[in-house]
């Protein structure tokens, strides 16, 4: 299984931290060695980084533990291949462009016969279920809508009935952005913690050493973390259920259907 | 005047070289201070990297030169805002996917009027006119074409016609590909270098050092370099003429319409 790691702040901060703990999981403590991606929020661009390398081997994960990039909207994925081979046309996640802005999507899990689905003008490049899965959702939303809704609320509902329809076909925990926030479903395993200042530190499952919480430097008040599993022992982290569906803006739930 | 650079080979290989020196140009030596950015094709997938931030400087920039990237096809950029501000969604290359392939735009020039034209189904991200010319491009291809063409030099003639068309709006120098091969336009100034075995030493212009050409360690027989300016003072580079249409195919010319 693959692991997923969302960031969505109130202020532009530096994930370094968990991303530390995810990076060491992809080779050095864990299965998710067929390569992993990040792409970063800076205003309405998108920085992204994929390696289909083990990422505890990575240069470009060297890079960006030594070199923090503060955004306010993170989502970076570690990929055990199940569908699709290791390459990077296929390492998450994925961004397409809609109403002028960056769609960005990762997924864990697979999806029975999601390739029978039919797709409007996005085409997948790569050859994997969660690309294909990542274009019928941009067709739908672009089908579904003449460009953003008034309302956000429109487009959350039919999202949340979008990822329900996906997750009949088998097991799809997502994160995705349309670049205002990121939208959350889980099927199996997901879980979120929201940290406030002050920030203290915090011991990571993965790497055996405490780290000082990165947002503090910055005027952060909401700071939320998404991932498959806890990424620290020492705080509450909140499971998603089955089939639930959030959506985080500025470190915040202003949406929640299950 | 922004900086374009493109590599086209017939086997994966390392830019650095020519790299190094357009970085070098981007803040040193040179007014290019206003971005920078590299895409490499790897496969079907693509590796970006984009900064605001003057390329002399550039944390991402470092991390290119020291660690090699291995690539049949490559465009580059260094912008001096003229259009649009300093951020990262205005950063060449522009990124898209059409057919389930990537194609990337850089654009060197200035283009009045383009915000008219009407677009189809991409809408560009950033302010610039560039981004606005190449979602133009993309509409007229995706709209002119069920899908790839059998004969591709169908959509290389319509490309040469198009680009005619926006060069009659200012200065429209380009490099632009489609995951398979690179077009390059040359309205002002644009030239192109092609490297055989045995591949020697070469002075960079704007760095004070003789370097081996890293091509030398690849099966590469044909190394194509299309820049702005010469790279390089002992070479021989043929300059474009003006509204010139190339088509490079690893590392050949297979079109050619002036």
């Amino acid at each position: 299984m693959c692991e997923l790691l969302g960031m969505s702040t109130d202020a532009p901060t530096d994930i370094c931290f968990s991303f530390a703990g995810l990076m060491q999981r992809g080779g050095a403590t864990g299965p998710h060695a067929d390569g992993w991606g990040i792409v970063f929020y800076e205003g309405k661009g998108v920085r992204s980084f994929h390696d289909p390398e083990p990422s505890s081997n990575s240069q470009v994960a060297k890079l960006i533990r030594e070199y923090p990039i503060r955004a306010k909207m993170v989502i970076g994925h570690i990929r055990q291949a199940n569908s699709g081979r290791v390459c990077l046309e296929n390492t998450h996640p994925f961004v397409r462009e809609l109403w002028g802005h960056n769609w960005v999507f990762a997924h864990n899990g697979q999806l029975e016969g999601i390739k029978k689905y039919p797709l409007g003008k996005y085409t997948p490049i790569g050859t994997t279920d969660s690309e294909y899965a990542f274009c019928w959702l941009m067709h739908k939303i672009d089908s579904s809508f003449d460009g953003p809704p008034k309302n956000p609320k429109k487009l959350y509902v039919k999202l949340k009935e979008w990822c329900d329809e996906l997750n009949q076909m088998g097991v799809f925990n997502m994160l995705f952005s349309n670049s205002f926030c990121t939208f959350a479903y889980c099927s199996t395993k997901l879980c979120w913690l929201t940290r406030r200042p002050p920030f203290s530190t915090a011991t990571l499952n993965d790497v055996d050493v405490s780290v000082d919480f990165k947002l503090k430097d910055t005027q952060v008040t909401n700071g939320t973390i998404i991932a498959t599993e806890a990424l620290t022992d020492d705080e509450e982290w909140t499971q998603m259920k089955v089939e639930e569906f959030l959506v985080f803006k500025e470190g915040e739930i202003v949406f929640k259907q299950e």
